[in-house]
């Protein structure tokens, strides 16, 4: 499994799991645990490639889907363990969102050649997800908090463009972005940026 | 007109109608009720389409959108005399929750052969026009209520995969999704499960 | 430049201006502007194209992200001088409307043929951007404004199928279903239609 196939993966899995979280405090059953892990785990991607024209990607593979399903069953039978959940969702969605950005940047560079679009399509799908998440839950959407959170994914997504200037091999552009965007959003949290 | 056809205007004219009604209840004029049954009436099975990436379903077929037009202008000359509008609203919900649960099971199937996605596709067609519907109109999403919502809508395109794999023929397929789908929704808004 | 690009990077301004205004009002970052003043500006344009199954516009020319990213800078710097930023963004709305229904109308005619979904796109392009602007940012949308909106899409993107139909050329086209558009949702700003 390459690094950018672990951070696909992951960022899919961490991202389910904020959604099945902000299912958990809504009281959802547990088709909306899924529904909603779903939704945030996948929407960004699929947002992603609907704009770049691309086959969506979990259509020719069960496994992104499985992932979902799998985190949201399992965040159903322990969101009662976990003490702070709100907590608990940033730091994830910390996780998601830098994994995201890598991954949404390198695939808009790869299948345009625009270093513009690379950055946008890394924005988009690193917070696409939770946008969704926040306004089918009714929640304030994660734009609007005070603390740094686009910009976090807009410095992974741009440091993947960099990186791939430099002709840094595209593996670790990945995990380059990857860091740059945790550490951003990561700091925020921490620091109360 | 196949079953799967009447379920198909059947499903966007309902939907329509529940967004003409949410119109109402906004005191929006003639051009809102159109805009918003519209939304409703093939919001749901847009996203599958753009999804699937296969063309979108009512831009070479008028009779859709006509659909979603006449359906709010009856409503807008009639929402007075419906005596409960949100109770109706929530049947005919129900109806078309049943019709695009089995129509989009049947789409996704018939395009990717996935199992896996036709029950995401069935699922996004029967829930997500009424998504649009409640966020844009600054309501409470359909999916954040107690009782069973989305679950019919999967229980709907399960049965549908499953009679399509005991080798039922696509259109008493399609029946028996319908039904199944309207049973579990009814049974939540009657027996209040 | 034609009649047609001058309205598309017009439109794409000062609805641009208007998510960055709604972003002033938020008091977000200026990474928040930006992101609020590209959705704002390219998210109308986007699912018409979407739904056109046609190249995103603005995947093959960075203008029109730059137009956005430039306009949100400007706003940033200087909304402090506006005194009124509600009203202005109501003027900025207004002009982005009566543009995106006449661009959206001449493209979604241009490429099915069909006055119905021409209508429809050039309604979509027109409000889809505000209506995000307004679900992300957590206003009350823009359709449920008392005063007439969707309609003064509605009658832009008619004129423009009209004049089609009677022959003008479509640069003529164009600038009258602009006009039709600004005058019958400047009206109603004006005069509290």
């Amino acid at each position: 499994m390459t690094p950018i196939q672990f951070f696909d993966y992951a960022g899919i899995a961490v991202f389910a799991a904020t959604g099945a979280l902000s299912a958990s405090r809504k009281q959802l059953d547990i088709v909306g645990f899924i529904f909603l892990a779903g939704i945030t785990g996948i929407g960004g991607g699929t947002l992603r490639d609907v704009i770049l024209n691309v086959p969506v990607f979990w259509i020719g593979n069960n496994i992104y889907v499985l992932t979902c399903v799998v985190t949201a069953v399992l965040v159903f039978f322990t969101a009662h363990l976990v003490e702070s959940r709100w907590r608990l969702l940033l730091w994830l969605d910390a996780l998601g969102l830098a994994a995201f950005a890598a991954m949404g940047a390198a695939k808009g560079l790869a299948i345009t050649g625009s270093p513009v679009v690379a950055i946008i399509t890394g924005m988009l799908t690193a917070t696409f997800g939770g946008i969704l998440r926040d306004v089918i839950a009714g929640e304030p959407s994660v734009l609007l908090r005070p603390e740094i959170y686009i910009s976090a994914a807009g410095v992974g997504a741009a440091v993947y463009v960099l990186a791939d200037r430099l002709l840094v091999a595209p593996q670790m552009a990945a995990i380059l972005a990857f860091a740059a965007g945790f550490i951003v959003r990561g700091g925020a949290l921490w620091f109360g940026w």
